[in-house]
């Protein structure tokens, strides 16, 4: 949908992802931590079965906001409602709902395949991530393709937006091989918070709601200034990012039982304890983080 | 050979092989599995050299391939019958046949190489991977250089099925490095479907058969449209790659013996049992499964 | 700031970066070594907090420069004073500053997250090289944007920093994952110092100081030319750094008490002596090391 | 120098080290299987030793080599004799000489490296590959912007060349993380070899010996065969090699004392044998190998 609301709805869904996200990785890390600690038993061994209902649940909502993205996209009055093709002017019908709804159609397959992953033990490891980076990179192929004869500062802040989703699409595709990396996973949230405030600001400049003043597409200078203003999407979502990892470990290091008592190292799993307590900074602490 | 049949060919070698492969590998890991879970002895090592035994013959089966294509590039009627130089005109004769050719004859090479690797102990190991590779590298190599003035949507299409090879020979190339990972092999098995009917979708595209209606080659819609095909197809053999996944694991697990008594992670090797069992997120389940 | 000192401020930055990253890492794998070589006790653990301490030291003065370098472009006599849009003019005010600023600000962020990491244990680990290498990247995106309707020369003098300043953001995200590896520090150090040359050799000859002859800037001849100094800006800094890498190495090797007195090999940790010495050239010393 | 010599003498080069490299490593994996079969003491431990020797030799010769082609590009008649500037007419002079000087330049760096790293133990491990990246990586550069305002097939054939040359920097780089594996030290002889032959290819082209038939510069026929050709050049060279590699190891299991007695399968280490006989076909034996 071409207008305000057909980018606030895409750009809240990432950000909620990434909001998620940023919270659950830190969480699933210092309940590890725990683990390790010493804590084991009955305890951690459910806050883990737990984690996989987690996912499960995770893959099913990513299934229904894909889906609603789709119904929106189709059923739209001014949409294609599942006609592609308009034999009485012999052409293709509304064909950028049609990309939008295929775009969310991968992010369903994404969805399926948490299902299958989590849900049941059928599919291979790390499918749930290889789908996501598929379903990302497809986002990216689509959007590439979809900026042919526009203003120039419509393409430019359109191919903005795919630096976030091809190297979304790159670091899960790296998480498929290197699972549980804290870093890796800090990349995925922020880069969905940025996606997510990158729409709603694409939204602000191509269609500014509640009669805003409109903004000169062929200007050069805007298009300096987006540039700028894409980097400062990247840091404030660093920053909030940041904000929320710190926050989370620090609060579950405190309400964590029979850690108070206990040498910080011990908080961290035996590599990386060697790597910073020990100082052997040969190990490959995040080899194993 | 510029017509359907000639992109109807190879269509149903990469589909073949793409199919094959999604059955392959599952039952490979299925095998794995089973070994892992106790059931050592006489069986399981007959099993494995069955698995050489069966590359060995995918070797063969893909030199053969490959000469058949070879022989039809170069003898079909309009084909050049192994004349390169025209001396009359002064002029190279029948190109693009020869560049067809030149594509089949690095086939035939993997072929070969997959021999060496898994009837003689005497390649390097990997060798089979990394011919595969270079000869999908190479494939993609003559596409990109194919298309010098033609039609836009002729271009287009083309280059739609670089990403496919291009990733395809990405993947196989990650896969000397990382080898019997369920994730990679998924992927090169759709990638392979996908090549295939992509294939078929050109040849339907450019050579409409049976008189359909011809495509207009320069409306920018039908680019949009073809973008969008594109992606289903990917969507399409994904599906399909994962329900054979799925399905020949289920199948393996109800009919492999006295697997239907013990508890279900002992079907998973060690360290990935660790990981979907005891919960360790910790563990690399990805790096060992 | 467009002038030599706006280009000579940013390439003594750098310069200084690279000569103390050239001495700092051989240094901590000199102490690494000694300790291995069975050293063990306070002494090494102490040293080993000590390279923490640096560290920090290290992410403190890194964000202080960046503040500098911010305060510097906001407050020359002819900077924007934090003003970013003339009402009057109806225009985007000193962009160029704006975007000089942004890149500052994101290596106070990255300095912020050394403090995070080294100074308090609640950031991700790896944090630190995660967010250089973001702060690097987004460097090298606001360059490229930044060349619009420049002269040939110009544009391709700034074009080749881009091979320094990309290969950079790589080189510290590869550290993200193989922390401590010597041959991914003598490049990060190699490139530092390439990319403060650098910055002084456009200074040179975009603003020739002390009234030098100006250069022709759509002259190929000299783009040729520069291309070249380009390389052998390279070639130098690459020297530079492997004398002072070596040097240091040296040095420590002389200096360590009780060094001197056991078998060179066991200067270096098990699997590197395992490596070197045993002849077990299969071992990945450099996994290890 | 711009004529047949110009492209022979790099080309032998190339192609000598290519030969070299292909006999040496599957040599060198030869000897530390037939080690691990057993042989142990002072007769491998010397095999060892003598391949650091090899090595040193080798980063003597490649410096002897470099040296000898700056001089070359120096001090023919028409050369720069070492004078970049040309006062008289305001002038860089014979600026490609001075590139190509530049190119042997930094693989004189890379013979010293080599020197560095196996004749004393001071430089950081993997220093000598990291500098023969870097090496390849700028002849890639140069030659990248060498090619302004040339006939397109000149154009063509030197960028077909690139592929070559950052093809090699990317596995030489490689094997920076990833050493010994026979899989990317055959692709670096077989890369080495292609170059070697290419540069042969192009002298042929652009400078036709004893007066053969001038090529038309500007026919896209030639271009396309070209491609064709150079696609030629990849499958016979990466044929030598493999057969040069596979003849070297079955030779050296023949005359292997005390193997011909033992089951094959102990020819190989540990991981790989478990992989290849005992069909754990989930050990990483490319890891290992």
């Amino acid at each position: 949908m071409a207008n305000f609301k057909g980018h606030a709805l895409p750009g809240s869904f990432f950000f909620i992802f990434g909001l998620w996200w940023a919270i659950k990785y830190p969480l699933k890390h210092a309940k590890l931590r725990r683990k390790d600690s010493g804590a084991h038993g009955v305890g951690s061994t459910t806050c883990l079965t737990n984690f996989r209902r987690i996912e499960l649940v995770e893959g099913i909502v990513k299934t229904a906001f894909s889906f609603i993205g789709m119904m929106a996209e189709q059923f739209v009055p001014d949409g294609p409602h599942m006609r592609l093709y308009d034999r009485d002017v012999q052409a293709w019908d509304h064909l950028m709902n049609w990309q939008h709804t295929t775009m969310y159609l991968f992010f369903m397959l994404s969805g399926l395949a948490d299902i299958l992953t989590y849900g049941t033990r059928l599919g291979p490891p790390a499918l749930d991530r290889l789908m996501l980076s598929i379903a990302v990179f497809v986002e990216g192929l689509l959007f590439g393709y979809h900026l042919h004869g526009r203003a120039s500062l419509d393409v430019h802040i359109h191919s903005l937006l795919l630096y976030v989703v091809f190297g979304g699409a790159a670091v899960v595709f790296l998480e498929v091989f290197v699972p549980n990396r804290p870093s890796l996973e800090l990349m995925r949230s922020s880069l969905a918070l940025i996606q997510g405030t990158w729409f709603y600001q694409i939204g602000f400049v191509l269609f500014p709601p509640n009669g805003g003043p409109e903004w000169n597409l062929e200007d050069h200078e805007n298009m300096t200034f987006i540039t700028m203003c894409f980097c400062w999407h990247i840091f404030f979502n660093l920053l909030l990012c940041n904000v929320i990892f710190s926050t989370v470990t620090w609060l579950m290091r405190c309400h964590s039982p029979g850690v108070s008592h206990m040498h910080l190292g011990t908080l961290f799993p035996a590599s990386a304890r060697g790597n910073k307590e020990n100082g052997s900074l040969l190990g490959e602490s995040d080899e194993d983080e």
